[in-house]
Parts: C-alpha cells; sequence; structure tokens
C-alpha cells in the first residue's frame, strides 16, 4: 500500500508540496475550496479591472493531470482528528493519512467586527475580486447619475484599510484607474472628486520595509493623489460611511479590507498551541509538535526562526516550506534526523501604480523607483511562466500601459447574486 | 439646440447607429443595462471556458470615450411614450428625445413556463455564460465524489434544448470539452457516461439553413458523440431531469435554454402592433408605423422584406440596419423620401467543434467541414479586429487547439451569490 499524503490548500505552499510528489510512489491528495491555483500577488489587478481571472489563475486538475497517484478534492476542511490521523470534509467526510500538510493559508480579520465584511470585502479569491471589481464600476455608474455634487463625492470616494503591500498596491491603483481611466470615461465628473484614501494603524505604511522605502512609497502614493492617513483606527465600517478614531466619518459607499489576517478557526480542532492570529506554532522542521507526521506550511504557519523571529507571510516563504517539507516525505527522514528549515530570503517587494515599486533585499539593499517597478515585473513574470499566463498577462500589461485602458472593467452582475448596495 | 437621439441597447444594431452618429451635431444617449457591448455569436465559448468574459466584450464608455455628443447611461428602460417622445427608465425616470433607435435585442422565452429558467439558464449575457460555465464546473466536480455511477452519470448528462445555431454550438463545445479535456481532468469517471443531448422541436437542426448543410451539421455533431433528439418537445424541465413529449425522462442536472425568443416585454407600451414573438412589425425604414421618429431595429424588429419574407435574427441584419437608420438620421431624410431598407446577404456560419463548421450564402453556395470552419474563423477574428481582442482571442485559440486545455475553466463562486443547486 502506497503512503497517503494529504495536503490542505492548493495557494504556493500546498502547490509545492504536490508538484514535488507527482513522480514518487506517495498517494496524494490535495484539497482545496476552489478548483485553482491563484496568483494572489496580481490578485488586486483583477480587483483593478486590468487582469482577468484566466490570467492570474490556473485549474488544479490541469497541473496534476496526467499523474495517477495525485487526485484533487474539490472540498472545504473542518476539522482535523491528530490522533486517529483523519481529515474532516464538509462534503467527502473522513479522509485518512499517514502524511498531512496543512497549508489553509488565512483569511481577513475584522478585529472581532464581522459585520464589517458585507460593507468591505477583503481580496482573498477570485470571487472576491470580482465583488470588488463589480463594486469599482457600480460605483461610477452611480456617480454618473448622483442628483447633486456631494452624493456623486461619496461615490467617487474610495478607502482602503490596511497599508501592508495589499493596501498599497489596491489604493495606487485605484488611483490610477481614477485618474486616466474614469474621468476619460465619465467625463461629466469632476476629477478632484475622485478621493482615495488610505489608512494605516501604524505610523507608517509597509511597516515590515526599512523606513526609507516607507517613506519612498509614501511620496509615491502622494504624488498618484492617495490621501495617506497614519496612525488611525477604523472603529466602525458601514456601507456608506468609515468612521476613525479620530471622528472623522468619510463618506464612502466602497470600502476595500486588507488588514488584519487569521488562519482558519478549524485549526483549533488540533488542540495544539496557536498564535494571537490564530496559526499554528511549529517545530523547526514544520511540523506540528508531538506529531512529526503532521506539517503547517505558509501563512497559516508562526514559523520562529533564531535570526530573524517569525517568517512574514510571503509567497517565497511557502514555496520553500513545501519544498522543504516535500523533500523530508521523499526521502523518509525521521524527526530526529531532519535538518532545520532554514528561509533563504529573496527580498520584498511593492509596487505603487505603473512605474514605481519599492524593495529591499537582504544585506540592506533597497530600491525604488522604475527599476524597482521592472524587477517587480520581471519577478511576477517569471512566476508565471510557470503556468502559461505569461503571454496573456504581458499583452495586457503592454496594453495597458500604452493606453490606460484596462480591458476587464466589465460589470457583470450575477444572474442568482444580490446586490450588496 | 442639437436633436435629441436616443438608442435603446448596446448590442450589434443599437452600436452601429451610435458610432455612425459620434462626429456629428447630434447629441446621442446609448441606454444599456450593462457597461459593455459583447460579441454574442462567441458567448457560449465563454460558456464553455474557452474564453475570457474580458475577451469578447468592451466597455461602451471606452468606445465612445473623447466624443462629447454621446453620453451613455447605465439603466433599464421599462417603456415609452411615443406621443410625449419620452423613454421611461428604471432609475433615471423620463428622458425626452427627437429621434429614437430602439435596439433591446430579444430575451429567452420559456414558452410560458417562467419557472424553467431557474433548471435551465439561457445564454444572452455574460452572467448567463458565468452561470452555465460554474453550472458546468461544478457537475463534473459532483461526479468525481459521486456515491455511485447513476448519481455520476446525471451530473455528467447535459441537455441542451433547442436546435439553432446557438444549441448546435454549444452542443459541439460540450462534447469537446468532455471528451477532451474532462476525461483527462477526472479520470476517475468513465468517459462513456458523459453524455450530451439535443433536443430540437423540428424535424432538423438548424432549420434555417439548407438541408443538406442541417445533415452535415447532424452528422459532425454525432460524430463527436452528440445524441440528438429531433421531433421532440420539451414538456417539463426540472433540476435533475427533462421530459420530452415521447415520454423520455432524461436524468441531468445541467440543462441549458437554447429554444424560443421573445422581444422585451415593454415593447407592448409602444401600443403598435407586434408579431407573435412580441416583435415590432417595422416599416420598410425601419421605422414604427405612424412614427417617422421611431425606429426598431435588430432581433426586436420584425423586418418583413418583399423577396425574402421576415428578416433573420443574425448579426448583419441588425448592422446593416443600424447603419441604415445613422445614414437617414444623418441626410435628416424625411418619411416619404427614405428609400427601404434592403439586406445584402452575406451568409450564415454554424461551427460544431474545433475544426468544423457548416456555411450557406447567397446564390446557393454551401461550404462544411475544415474550410468551412476556418471562414468561420476568419469571420469572427475579422469582426473583433474592431474591438482590440483580436490578439487575445487568436492566442486563446491556438492554445486550446494544441493542447485541448480550455484556460478560463475556473469554478468561482460568487461572494453574494446563491448556488442554484
Amino acid at each position: 500500500m502506497p503512503k497517503r499524503v494529504v495536503v490542505v490548500g492548493g495557494g504556493f505552499g500546498g502547490l509545492q508540496v504536490v508538484r514535488s510528489l507527482l513522480n514518487t510512489l506517495f498517494a496524494v491528495t490535495l484539497i482545496d475550496r476552489t478548483n485553482h491555483h491563484l496568483f494572489q500577488p496580481l490578485l488586486y489587478q483583477v480587483a483593478t479591472a486590468a487582469l482577468s481571472p484566466a490570467d492570474i489563475a490556473v485549474p488544479l486538475r490541469g497541473i496534476v493531470r496526467g499523474y495517477s497517484n495525485t487526485e484533487i478534492l474539490l472540498d472545504e476542511v473542518i476539522g482535523v482528528q491528530l490522533e486517529q490521523r483523519r481529515v474532516l470534509c464538509s462534503r467527502s467526510g473522513a479522509l485518512e493519512y499517514d502524511f498531512l500538510v496543512l497549508a489553509p493559508g488565512t483569511r481577513y480579520w475584522y478585529f472581532g467586527n464581522d459585520d464589517w465584511e458585507r460593507c468591505a470585502p477583503g481580496l482573498k479569491s477570485l470571487a472576491d475580486a470580482l465583488e470588488i471589481r463589480r463594486r469599482l464600476l457600480h460605483a461610477y455608474e452611480q456617480a454618473a447619475i448622483a442628483p447633486d455634487l456631494e452624493t456623486a463625492r461619496a461615490w467617487t470616494t474610495f478607502v482602503v484599510v490596511g497599508g501592508g503591500p495589499t493596501g498599497v498596491e489596491i489604493a495606487g491603483a485605484l488611483a490610477e484607474i481614477g485618474k486616466h481611466t474614469m474621468t476619460k470615461d465619465f467625463p461629466m465628473l469632476d476629477p478632484r472628486s475622485i478621493r482615495i484614501i488610505l489608512i494605516e494603524a501604524s505610523s507608517r505604511i509597509l511597516p515590515t520595509f526599512p523606513p526609507q522605502l516607507s517613506a519612498k512609497a509614501m511620496a509615491a502614493l502622494e504624488e498618484l493623489g492617495v490621501e495617506v492617513r497614519l496612525s488611525q483606527r477604523v472603529i466602525d465600517v458601514e456601507c456608506d460611511a468609515v468612521t476613525l478614531g479620530s471622528g472623522e466619518v468619510i463618506l464612502a459607499h466602497t470600502t476595500i479590507w486588507a488588514a488584519g489576517n487569521r488562519a482558519p478557526a478549524w485549526l483549533r480542532t488540533l488542540g495544539v498551541p496557536l498564535d494571537r492570529m490564530g496559526r499554528v506554532i511549529v517545530e523547526r522542521d514544520c511540523s506540528v509538535p508531538g506529531y512529526p507526521e503532521v506539517f503547517v506550511i505558509g501563512d497559516a504557519a508562526c514559523f520562529r526562526d533564531e535570526r530573524r523571529g517569525e517568517l512574514p507571510a510571503l509567497a517565497p516563504v511557502a514555496l520553500q516550506q513545501g519544498s522543504y517539507v516535500a523533500h523530508l516525505l521523499r526521502r523518509g527522514i525521521p524527526l530526529s534526523k531532519r535538518p532545520p528549515f532554514r528561509y533563504r530570503d529573496k527580498g520584498m517587494l511593492a509596487t505603487i501604480g505603473r512605474a514605481r515599486a519599492v524593495a529591499a533585499f537582504p544585506g540592506g539593499i533597497k530600491l525604488n523607483g522604475l527599476l524597482a517597478w521592472l524587477l517587480w515585473a520581471g519577478v511576477h513574470i517569471a512566476f508565471l511562466i510557470r503556468f502559461r499566463n505569461r503571454v496573456a498577462v504581458m499583452t495586457e500589461w503592454l496594453w495597458y500601459y500604452l493606453t490606460f485602458q484596462p480591458r476587464a472593467r466589465l460589470l457583470i452582475e450575477m444572474a442568482t447574486g444580490e446586490r450588496a448596495d
């Protein structure tokens, strides 16, 4: 009987494990809630109508097709029974495993205010991105037929909560689409009434980057016309207003949530220590304490490195952990002989608009401006090379950068969907 | 004061009128329920995951941008007051016009059984196409985890109602995606359990084409494994079964409606004679009898030509009528001096799968097989040239035809959507 490996989550980490085990004697089952792997770093471009869903997603079954040792299960995990070595799924019931790799990623976390989600969607899935794109396009259409200036202004005010890389990228893209695309599509609107407001709770944006790069990114955003509010907490979100700790009430119909992450609640069924974000505190070999056959990798793992402290929630960390765990499994290395996982820092990148980015590399090397942006574009295209979307994405970008006309600004009302407004 | 032209519908006909009036002194308002023009002949390719929405749709505001005499209104028409020269919209209220061009197209018609729509969606909009794509992909996923063969079989049985060009194209595409893509993505399924059933009420498919081409198309479909039921009426549609007049009950979770069209109900507010499909019976100049300033063009018009009887519901008819009406307006030709509209027949084309098509041209010229398909591909790419999707679509097709891996097979559950099953 082949050993059964169950992998939960088809993101960067989980898919890396599955790919590395394709030509082995393991029987691998990949469980995901969607049927596709998502290139999440570009998801904000779908939300802002620059790319189509198919440009950044690839069907999981297409990746493993032809490998008889691997199967895909479209299902939702609801718990794990560590002693019985079983994963519980909402549709398929219990699945037994010999080895288990958990790579479920994180969900947005509204600091306990779950009712905010309806008015301020996060950006984790293609469905999220399409919903944000729908709200964005719908908002401009509403502004165009608004009876007065004040009403129009509330429709063309966009609030982004959270100044990490995702929030910065969304805010930059919203500012550009507003300035270059929407003012031309909607000549009846006053360009000055289009406002993008980025709210960050700490004293600088991109708090995980070096301070100089935060300052560069801040300057770039402000040049694009983004209003950045630092050291501000959101204390209430409604569908037509956001209230800040300072007492300021921003009238806005479109709010995007890019603050606060939390690992899925079902990780609690493991019964092992979690950190304050609900992530599993893993051993040096990415395994769950006391269960050497169970691993947690990627954003849902809290991995503490002696030298650098907690590893950041980045794709390269998940990818490297995936390769590492697959290596342990392929070689059958017992717990006592496992070398600790070591993260090889590749640096950090964030992009702000069409031709600006900031980058920080190991050894204190920093980059910003066009050079950093070219690097950003190159890295992302190189990643996509492994799928086959490279040509399509390059064509889209070239088109967009030449014409400022994002092609996917299609307002698609779903046949069975309810409108949120 | 410039004369106000209101155009209802941004399909082939309506958009042609708007384009032809871009550089004139008319003040033009285009009203549409969506924000995009749709290249409807390829909509079935979005429904079957071969193309992405942005490949076949183009934002209306992008088309008219820079022309200050033209505005777009995202709204739904609910009626027309001919005497007062006003169009009534559900959001914007009443709009006055000097000239009115109605090009609203048709909706699917369930022969009075509106409850069938929930279980058998039609294919008119991008939202429809994405819903059908979702059902198609979801059905295979359900089949993969079905507890027994009979259940799996009901999930991999697809019923297409209506053997016109749309029904034939969908059935052919479903058969190919089943045979070449899904059997590889879902190795656990028995290929013989994948069934595509096409139901046509008349005695042959493509009833508007010459009989020999119907026979060729029929043979091509059967070669692809499609089961064609001729002279069969659907008497009941449920979400897990379709009942035919013969008494046959087909167990199928996925049914697509491509039979029966009807013009929108609000055309009745005109108070002029309609035909049995609810279409306005127009004069020889496409105008509404008694109202020379109001025109109806495209699928919602019943235009009777002396030589050929009723004009078919085809894109070329709508396009030519649009050019004709715009010409009358630009020249300000009074009713008494208008030459009758003459349709220049460009032929008819329908495609069946990857490299087969049938075509009929004026003068009795007929084509089928690869040559007809190359013509079909050429014609469609030439049409798309006017937008800028040509390169993208050609890349998609080339990829698909080389690999049989449609790229857009993404199962996206909408955040706010309900599932129909």
